[in-house]
């Protein structure tokens, strides 16, 4: 439990410092102008006070009992501090000085050292390298940070490795006025790591929504199991970045990064029902309307505005994230009509004009709270210096008090001249924004969350006709012959053995065998060479397709023999099925995190439009399906211009066998299966490859 | 000219109130307070003076010499007031009033008779309905407005009817410390249009940067004359709202908007040169950029930064945006390492670390301006209380003001705490952001603007081997005939007047004659019906492709004679062109614009991927071949997986003689060449539909 980290009843400062720009005396200023609720004991072996609190020569020397101390010395001096802290019955130890791993082998060294002085002793170690703690909480007041946003009290807590941009979020919170609770920025995270945060946080009470940033997961496994757990109980809100290549190359050379280019944490972060945002603007934004709003029911939203033009940005917004804008019901059409100025439009955007007062807007939001047609309540509000704007934030406020449904704000103000306007908003709670666009994001942030929420993912299915014996012997076999790819017959045999159908076939060793297991097959067929010494079988004319008799087989595979000059040589006769609508299906091994499961439409079209779907395994019915709707093609599935449709069944079946699989067997590294045909009544794999 | 409106030696208030919650009084409050520099006249027949300045009863009691008076009287008296001002010699007025033209037929009725009036004595009108206007100029200082925003002085002006917009725009701005020069929000527009004050700003010197803001153009053609006029002498960023289908709903019904959901705004606005945004926070932030910094000569983005994770942010957006972040020339390199820390990352971006100070900052600045590798330098800039920011902050500002490179800077600092830095770069003129990824889009739309200014569509191919005459007088014939779409016929004909190809064709009138043609034609053949009677040929089996000899045409024709009972049924017989690359071409007439003209990728896929573009007439050659390099599927031209690409010369071609055509005859509305066949060494149109 990480209670007295973020609850700490006493807080001591190893290396606090006279220097008022030194990090061992701002961290104390900073406890004390935060009015932190316990004791701070200042160590330092030759001042008598820093920031006029008496200091102690020793951590030895200071009353028992410490919660958390703070490093702020040299990484050298680190291990033999935290034996005397362990000594002393120290908890937690926050070390903000760098000079660890961070720096290479040697740093590595002292941190492992002092990792392992502090577990004999039962220590937690926060950091190092990183800039420590708060907790805004009004009985604790801890600030175990030596960074420069201060907090209000609020809802919002915010965990993230880089301090960088932990700060940036925090200062926009700070901005907007908007409180947080704890702050959580642990740099090396040699110990405590962000999902212990993250649980810890889904445990505490203060905290409603959860704020992260990452570049990265150390531990993806364990970052999803927590993420899983926590975002069931409050929504986590997460942004990745280093998304680009260049991105990914840029976390790497810094402290906080792990990273490379990936698709696995948005799939993660998905999985896990974290709500995902690609800019740090976004994120913050709807936080801040996370921190005071309940979650919709949907998408259905109604707009109030006494402007025009901010209206339709609103309006683009949400129709752009797939929102609806609903028509009044004609019981709120007709209360409207009576209530609002005869000029007013009465439409979804509701425009009360400039000139409404208090009552005009309270009419709207009491019929749209009351109108069954609407999720959400939108509100564009420009405080023209004519009307009792005072008024108007006043009942915007009460009825968000009721908390029928959801309101965000969009407050276009001058925020320096209309402050009692911008402080009843903010007091009472109301999320709002400068910006049309911006407040707008940040309703639609709650509307995705809606979704996310009513995604119940369910559990994998458990297909019992598999072979996992037969399957796991071929690839072991293959395994310890040391082979990185199975061959193909190794190929078919494993997805026979999974039930993934594939065209039927016979690996044969001659021209006349090939011939032959043509005509049991069924004309017409495709011939291949398979040698497992030659790489690049199909550019040495290794492959013969729409072969319509044995003649033609038995020909084909002489010119193929004449080819490829190989000892290994063999033929495999393939049932040729053309016609149907290309599809591909893989699976690729993510360290930690099982496999990537991949679907998408086949073929030259799209291997440009790379239209193509991934989700983790253990892939459920629910995101089987998801996966196939989920795709730009997707008509294509359905049959376009008159065409029939694939079956659709047979496909989210074999992506639910892969998953098995891949789950089951978890030294397959990749697999390709491509093409695979997809017609009315069945798929087909005609192409396959397994990589180990 | 609009000199005198936008510069006025006096303005006079006609409805000049004693009450503060009126605009006739805010008006002359917003005067006073901004310390406008000439002689305001309150007119007012019952007080003696208005918020202390003399009143008059009537602007004929005014001195003379008024270059602006605003109304703010009822709809119903103004033709009256516009008639004493006539009398007057007064230049210009401004109607902040509403109840015209916007609240229906009556309104219309009144803003014609006033218009007419105006007209007469040569007053230009400004509104009605509207906000009004602003120059900052300090020789000026008019804030002929009634809104809340008051403006320091600066270099970026803004244009739009929405005056909700227009304010939210300007707000931006000063929050931001910004400057702004002359802000125009005209309403109603009855008389100055946005393309004359356009045009009125690139010619004024103050002016640095145009901003504006549209829902739809009401004279698209004299706004596309403007905006490439004004577009060549400066920066003018465009921001268009109503978008989507409901957004431009939500336009239409209130004041300032005409729209409908079109992308020819758009394309306008790319022809013209203008740089387009789609949300107005980041119009806000890149004009802020554009109002201090140079335009870059390309995207080659070097980053410094004193923390990790704001630079990935950053990196991300810029590769996101087709920035690329070139590594550090050698020379650069072995200077940074003699000049920063030891731990410093010397990579792009450069991580001069938290600690660095303001020699630090300077080395990196220098060099990169000095390093050939990069067009622009950004600069994250995080204030930690220990490193003296002022002093960095002032390296930057030396650097910036010799404008060698454009600088933007992210800075993540408490404003509130950190004064002198924010005021030391404001004052600068270094553009600075609290958001990584605002600053990075910041910059990028300088970047975006350089591709802009460089690219220069030239001039259209003037096609001498066309026959007009020919066609003209083919679609003239039609068109008297009432026809709404031509015959297949008339199709083709037009279509070889102007050397489009079209696959070989004869049209027949028998069977026996569709085998004749086809025999002379060569096989294989498409057979289709021709009946104007009829519409749905095809699905009542009115085509027959790939048909190898004379029987099978003969045959096919029967068929179609039985099935379809038409007494006007003809055969077009045409050359099967199978096996090429499908494409789709059209025109489509754009009230005022000439046409836009289209091409995409044609076929079942890309039917679904919707992979089309569109240009607005006439199209250059340079604009055939953007076209082609804009479509995502465009490596399918160039051939992929072993295949030869097609004849990319001739869709070009053909895209600039479908240009010159429509140009020609704009009474053709719509054509739809689909599909067209590409091959390697030729295109060839195999259906095409014209309509009047």
């Amino acid at each position: 439990m990480l209670d007295s980290l973020f609850n700490p009843k006493s807080v001591a400062i190893i290396g606090a410092s006279t220097k008022d720009l030194s990090i061992g005396n701002r961290v104390i200023k900073n406890l004390v102008d935060f009015d932190f609720k316990g004791p701070v004991y200042p160590i330092n072996p030759k001042a008598d006070e820093v920031r006029g609190i008496k200091a102690y020569k020793s951590i030895m020397d200071c009353p028992d009992g410490i919660d958390v101390v703070h490093m702020v010395i040299p990484a050298k001096f680190v291990p033999q501090a935290v034996d005397d802290c362990g000594k002393k019955g120290v908890k937690n130890i926050i070390i903000n000085s760098g000079g660890f791993s961070e720096i290479g082998p040697e740093g590595e060294a002292i941190e492992k050292d002092f990792l392992e002085r502090a577990k004999k002793y039962g220590i937690r170690m926060f950091g190092p390298n990183c800039q420590g703690i708060i907790n805004s909480d009004p009985d604790i007041r801890a600030y175990c940070n030596f960074t420069f946003t201060k907090p209000e009290p609020g809802a919002i807590s915010i965990v993230a490795l880089s301090g960088g941009v932990a700060e940036v979020i925090h200062q926009g919170f700070a901005q907007m006025g908007v409180g947080t609770r704890i702050y959580a920025s642990n740099g090396n995270a040699c110990d405590i790591t962000i999902p212990e945060i993250i649980r810890y946080l889904g445990d505490d009470e203060g905290t409603r929504v959860i704020v992260t940033y990452v570049e990265g997961l150390r531990d993806p496994e364990t970052f999803m199991q927590v993420a899983k757990e926590v975002a069931a109980k409050k929504p986590v809100l997460a942004m990745k970045a280093g998304r680009t290549k260049e991105g990914a190359k840029a976390a790497a050379s810094h402290t906080g990064g792990l990273a490379k280019e990936d698709i696995a944490t948005d799939l993660i972060f998905k999985k896990a029902g974290i709500l995902m945002f690609h800019d740090e603007g976004e994120l913050i934004q709807a936080a801040a309307a996370f921190a005071s709003q309940s979650i919709p029911k949907g998408g259905r939203i109604g707009i109030i505005t006494n402007t025009g033009g901010p209206a339709v940005i609103a309006t683009d917004i949400f129709v752009g994230a797939g929102c609806t804008l609903p028509p009044l019901s004609d019981k709120t059409k007709t209360f409207l009509k009576e209530k609002l100025y005869p000029e007013a439009s009465i439409n979804n955007p509701v425009d009360v004009l400039a000139t409404a007062n208090a009552g005009h807007y309270r009419a709207c939001l009491d019929a749209m709270m009351d109108d069954d047609s609407f999720d959400c309540v939108f509100v564009n509000f420009v405080t023209p210096f004519f009307v009792d704007t005072d008024s108007i934030a006043k009942e915007i406020v009460e009825v968000n008090a009721q908390g029928k449904k959801p309101i965000v704000c969009n407050l276009m103000t001058d925020p320096n001249e209309w402050t009692e306007t911008v402080r009843i908003l903010r007091e009472g709670n109301v999320p709002f924004f400068p910006l049309p666009s911006e407040a707008a994001r940040a309703m639609t942030g709650l509307v995705r969350y809606s979704r996310v929420v009513s995604r119940d993912i369910g559990e994998p299915k458990q297909f019992t006709d598999v072979d996992k014996t037969k399957a796991l012997g071929i690839i072991e076999n293959a395994k310890s012959a040391g082979k990185e790819f199975l061959s193909a017959e190794d190929v078919y045999d494993v997805l026979a053995a999974y039930q993934i159908p594939v065209a039927a076939w016979k690996i044969t060793a001659s021209a006349d065998e090939a011939a032959k297991a043509a005509e049991e097959i069924g004309f017409p067929v495709v011939v291949k060479a398979d040698a497992e010494s030659v790489v690049h079988k199909s550019d040495m004319g290794g492959v013969a397709i729409n072969l319509e008799d044995a003649d033609a087989v038995k020909s084909a595979a002489e010119t193929m023999g004449r080819k490829i000059d190989a000892a290994d040589l063999k033929f495999l006769v393939q049932k040729f099925m053309p016609g149907g609508l290309e599809i591909i299906l893989g699976a690729k091994a993510e360290e930690g995190l099982g496999h990537m499961i991949m679907f998408g439409l086949g073929g030259i079209y799209v291997e440009i439009m790379k239209d193509v779907v991934f989700n983790l395994t253990p892939v459920t019915p629910f995101e089987a399906e998801e996966m196939l709707s989920s795709i730009k093609g997707k008509e294509l599935l359905d049959g376009v211009r008159g065409q029939k449709g694939v079956d659709k069944a047979s496909i989210m079946d074999s992506i639910k066998r892969l998953s098995q699989l891949v789950s089951d067997i978890p030294m397959i590294q990749e697999m390709d299966l491509n093409p695979v045909m997809a017609f009315e009544d069945k798929i087909v794999i005609v192409d396959a490859r397994i990589g180990l």
